[in-house]
């Protein structure tokens, strides 16, 4: 690794850098420990410590002495900078830092620079009715949850896209560094284009621990470790030491050193044309976990260990031992040089810092809401497929996401990611108007591959995702489009954004931001090759457990629809918005603009397929695209055989409009739904997902008992797409049978249809084994077209 | 990279091997399109070919290839190995191999190595009624689903841990290395102890494509994956070429050279002693994709590009240009020279390969239920603790798990793996019989650091997941404790071994294997330093969706029936155990056999709390520990206020057993349920998790109208643990407002109690906001002695 052994700093730069970080270590271990007497002014007392001591000190001092650093390079340099923190949990320090900036109070009046400021800042700390201890949307300065490890690199990256002079420092824990999603994000560097965008700064730390144990990256010799960061496409420098004065003088020189080269590489790219992929700098940083902390408490080691990694010192308030080296720690820090008489930082400390949106805590790009632009939309009607033509939906999709992509091309703010699917997915019209992002070599037979481009795709659905959240909480635009199955690998990311937009909601000063767009196609009921291991619908049901004002999920019946509500999801703000839809040649039920007003009320009687006359029989209902096509056929069967039984047709398009307008803003009130649904007609309902959703949303309506659902339950394997419905028993014969067997006082010729759709099933099943196909009536099926 | 450059092969050898190969390139191709003349002994006719072509050529002469020269290795070695591969979607690969060595007709007597059987081999695959395209359980000597990628590593470590004798050659696919679960798994090798587990070989096979990109490891140079397999921990060794002789002597070198590095360092760890951290070879084969299959398919290049991934020739029923193709394909292969008259491979294809179990495709490692021992328990009620008395159930729980450890140590059968959170998570007694494993450096101050060890923590919840699924697919047991929150991790890991269990369940052939068991602690309720970050319940919502005869979920309210929970976990076979429990001190409720009794019913009536006499004017349930305290608590508040009100308590262990018994094998039937929450009267339902779920699993009950459910609804952050109660709506206090607004005809005193705890409410939020904690009463509640 490259080691930088020059002094920069001058005396009086070194004096202030460490005071800084002095004040920044006196006010974290102050917020995990005070509740009084914040400056130590007072002898100090168990009833100024916290009854319980909670907060993460041992990644504290490093990320803090990085806060330090960094601004020094901001201040210096002019440079437009964001500071991302994987190992979060440090959460005082980043307080800490904003507060000694001035953003903090700023931000939050009541926490003053000041004395009484500063017992707020210490009290409010993982405290009821206070902050969070993490990094948290509460964090002046944060794009990055602290708490959940793994996101923080591609975080970065997402970040500094389509932003050329921004940096983004990303700490990567050495914990951190162990996930899964930190692991792939390494090679984000082959899609990041030195011309058009950022760059990203990687500091490894390593403090040597996690929790419990030592981590894998602080113990394989540096040999193995600089291998492995210039694997990934790094050059790999190395800061090191327990000497802080010596530590400051490496680290300053190192930052030195690797902000020329970002410089260099990004004219090299943009002034002279350089194409070779760079191997960008990144900084391996060894200091002692907890540092500066106590060395040792109760003869057991703690600085340089885990056991420096939450709350070093315990029962500070019970036992006077610990109490007086508490007050020794913070003494060590020497807040009387650090704080004048009203407790507000001396100039030394903070009159060097960066001003305004140059500070850390305040750069723009870490509340996205406040600088976003509206994306540029095309009208998607013209877009829009003739009713009763066959279209791939996603196909019809592409063309209106490659205007999208046109439209804003000058704004550089819309991206589409995708795990190696998007022509999988049939958005290919999308790369008549981009490239695939690319950095590594390109041969000669690639096709859309380039160094510029707004479609990115890493076989990675990690990396993906935390693009787009990067890109996103900075106030871009963005399409996820993904397998259904396979969107289950960021459940746990999801959860975390889903968090974070919770949040906001209640912080005034963060903006809204783009919503997260996921389309999911290549869904469960067509993986015709794939097969079961392909077949998961279930993501829907994850969302529907967060908060209701965050999560929205449609399920498009055709193309038309799927561009109106695609037109929807790119125009709204702070939302997850799922979408389902197919990509292959199936019906167009609806023109475009009755698709538009179909979506704009979510759900609704397709009048067209039905003949109730207002007094239903039975109700057909369907949500997805597949269930759909089952309902009017089984419609068609029931309407041929059966006419004079009375069956109205719904579709749903916004699942939120069944729940409860109490439990979600789209829900329907109990009257409109009753209206549809009726209070006391059977209701067969088709649905592209696990059945037992539909019961979830619908339980508390007057109707729920007579709802009978049918849908996706775990069966089929590599077959034929018809043969999927009937392993499933969500296919049209099935439900005419449950039409037949549900609704009472039908005739005698419902018993001879019943007995029909009885023999079609086996029919379908010898055919199908026989030939490898569906049986051709099936196949060709259409709406009829007398019945339009 | 390493490039050997013997050519160890003779003629006779390297002629056998390439008729092997082309054999098995024959019979994947021939499953990929023929559905009749197998042999191609008629000229091939368009109803020859399969109307529907499903498969993924492009990775399987590749696969084809490396099992040839691994059954060499085992054939002239004896090696034990198994085979795993990364790219299963090349389905037709193994199951041609299987075939090849006879196991598929053993497996299925229908499929026979002649001529009919060739003809059922083609027509079954990826065919309704027929086979997964992918490798899958189906797949004779496959212990990994090929569906999902990333996983393949971690599940050949996992299948070499205790297994000293074994080596896994792992295929990992260039699209596979780049996922986030991959990543993390190469550090695997910080983990594997040359004594006493086996070897993993990984062969990364840069075949330069995945669907339809580049993948990143094919194009970043030797020099940066060189050092990114020697920054992993490993020695590579490069494989390259096109011309199949070159690269069969190449290969086979390379093979025997690597092989005997593996039997040089296990002899180096296990005569010698040495305990250095081995640098394990690892093999990169860069062959092109798709190859020996057509170049050029209507003037577009094939072979070596994206475009042979899946069907290289489309439309061969149609076009009697491709027709002609893919004849001239299939008969390259010489199909005349390779099977005799019957249909059958000629001897010297078949003659050198292993024989019996030692067949890659027969190895019973990869058939685990068949050589599985069962686990010796300790008695767990031994470890139980006295009711009344305060524990922490997952550290009572460390106890029994510690001599489980020490039980079955000589039989080297059992693990538990988990992310750093062993010791967070209370277990801490365990490794006072196991170290936690850890091959790099070792340091004075480490704790509990061993080469040897049954006890593993990585970063990562995806390789901890992988290693043990590995380990209880080849036949040995475990437990993975978790983190509540962060199990979401491996949603998507989970769908898959779940959809395993349900395939083998249907699979004589396949034995039973040890359950897969989470222990899930560290809770959404106790999360009082980590805050909202750390909460989500959802991981027993995501596999309510798997099949009701592979999931069981556990919520044991306290120490003694953890005991029984995890006793009867670790016995089980074929399931998914969820067992969620707090590591907090909290009551013991039951004494151990009690708890026992009470597990086995899975829910019952608690009458020492209960008052009702078998008539109840209300009954208050609960599932999870903290629910528990609260119900108790309030029905405390409910028989001091209104001691004429008849209060039912019920308890919740098994929550399956809330379902249909038609819905799940434990569903309790109607009666039985009604018996227990009565047809008409209300039910307070205080749950651990989502509420919804409760209403999912009951609205089939008679009363379910009157079932209301407080659970986790994502509100809370830092603060203490009565205030996550009171902030998501399910503290004591709202649940004696719930009994007072729901059942009808009460005194008037109830409207005091009412009031009285509407103002408790008041007054907790404010002594908690000054104070930091739960008021006094709250914390020291504990339920009355007279009333047990």
């Amino acid at each position: 690794m490259f080691v930088v052994d020059d002094e920069p700093l001058s005396a009086p730069e070194l004096n202030c850098l460490d005071a800084y970080w002095r004040a920044a270590n006196y006010l974290s271990v102050g917020q995990i420990y005070l509740m009084g007497n914040p400056l130590l002014r007072q002898p100090l007392r168990p009833e100024d410590v916290k009854p319980r001591l909670l907060g993460h000190w041992g990644t504290t001092p490093g990320l803090n002495l990085l806060y330090a650093h960094l601004s020094r390079i901001v201040a210096q340099r002019g440079q437009d900078m964001i500071y991302v923190t994987g190992p979060g949990h440090g959460g005082p320090g980043l307080v800490a830092n904003a507060w000694l900036e001035g953003t903090y109070s700023e931000t939050y009046p009541r926490v003053s620079r000041d004395e009484p400021g500063m017992a707020r800042l210490f009290n409010q700390f993982s405290f009821p009715g206070g902050i969070p201890s993490h990094v948290a949307p509460e964090t002046p300065g944060s794009i990055n949850e602290g708490g959940e490890l793994g996101y923080s690199l591609s975080h970065a990256y997402g970040a500094v896209l389509d932003n050329p002079g921004l940096v983004a420092a990303c700490v990567i824990g050495d914990g951190e560094a162990e996930t899964g999603a930190l692991a792939a994000a390494w090679h984000s560097n082959k899609f990041l284009d030195p011309v058009g965008d950022g760059a990203v700064l990687p500091i490894l730390h390593l403090n040597g621990y996690k929790i419990d144990n030592p981590s894998i990256l602080a113990r394989i010799g540096d040999d193995e470790l600089n291998a492995l960061m210039f694997g990934y496409g790094h050059k790999a420098y190395l800061v090191e030491g327990s000497d802080p004065e010596a530590v400051h003088q490496m680290l300053a020189g190192t930052l030195d050193a690797v902000f020329d080269e970002i410089v260099d590489i990004q004219r090299a790219a943009r002034e002279d044309g350089a194409t070779d992929r760079p191997a960008w700098p990144m900084i391996v940083l060894r200091t002692p976990k907890g540092w500066t902390g106590p060395r040792e408490v109760d003869g057991k080691l703690i600085e340089g260990t885990w056991r420096a990694h939450q709350v070093p010192i315990e029962g500070a308030r019970e036992d006077s031992e610990h109490l007086s080296m508490l007050r020794d720690w913070l003494m060590s820090y020497r807040p009387e040089e650090l704080f004048d008489a009203d407790g507000a930082p001396v100039p030394a400390i903070v009159n060097w810092l960066p001003r305004g949106q140059a500070r850390l805590s305040d750069n723009p790009h870490t509340n996205g809401g406040q600088t976003l632009r509206d994306l540029e939309l095309p009208h998607f009607r013209e877009y829009g497929v003739r009713a009763g033509e066959t279209a791939e939906a996603t196909k019809v999709l592409g063309a209106f996401l490659r205007d999208v992509l046109v439209a804003n091309e000058r704004y550089h703010n819309f991206r589409i990611v995708g795990p190696d699917e998007t022509v999988s997915n049939r958005l290919s019209a999308v790369l008549s108007a981009s490239d695939k992002v690319w950095q590594a070599a390109i041969e000669p037979e690639d096709e859309h591959l380039g160094r510029r481009g707004r479609v990115m795709e890493i076989l990675s659905e990690h990396t993906c995702q935390g693009w787009l959240e990067g890109y996103l909480l900075t106030g871009r635009h963005g399409l996820f489009s993904c397998y259904e199955a396979f969107v289950h690998i960021v459940d746990s990311m999801v959860n975390q954004h889903a968090k974070w937009l919770k949040v906001i909601r209640h912080l005034p000063w963060r903006k809204p931001i783009p919503s997260l767009n996921y389309l999911l196609t290549s869904h469960a009921w067509r993986q015709d090759h794939n097969g079961f291991s392909h077949q998961d619908p279930g993501f829907i049901d994850h969302l529907v457990n967060k908060k209701a004002e965050v999560v929205r999920v449609y399920l498009p019946p055709d193309a038309n629809t799927l561009l109106s509500v695609a037109d929807h999801c790119l125009r709204s703000r702070n939302y997850i918005n799922v979408i389902v839809a197919g990509k292959q040649p199936a019906p167009t039920w609806l023109d475009v603009d009755a698709a538009a007003r179909h979506c704009g009320r979510g759900l609704g009687i397709w009048e067209w397929a039905s003949n109730d006359d207002g007094d239903p029989d039975v109700i057909l209902a369907s949500a997805g695209d597949i269930p759909t096509v089952e309902v009017l056929a089984a419609t068609d069967l029931l309407r041929r055989s059966l006419p004079q039984l009375r069956v109205r047709v719904v579709n749903v398009v916004d699942l939120m409009r069944l729940q409860p307008e109490s439990e979600h803003p789209h829900g329907l009130s109990d009257s409109e739904f009753d209206a549809i649904f009726t209070t006391d007609r059977q209701v067969l309902f088709a649905y592209h997902g696990y059945p037992w959703l539909i019961h979830r949303l619908t339980y508390r309506r007057t109707n729920h008992s007579n709802i009978h659902v049918r849908g996706y339950k775990e069966e089929g394997t590599t077959t034929t797409p018809f043969d999927m419905l009937v392993l499933n028993d969500m296919d049209r014969f099935r439900l005419v049978i449950d039409v037949i067997d549900r609704v009472p006082g039908l005739s005698r010729r419902a018993a001879t249809l019943r007995q029909r759709m009885v023999d079609k099933h086996a029919e379908h099943r010898e055919y199908v084994q026989l030939t490898g196909e569906d049986l051709p009536e099936v196949r060709d099926w259409v709406w009829p077209a007398e019945g339009r």
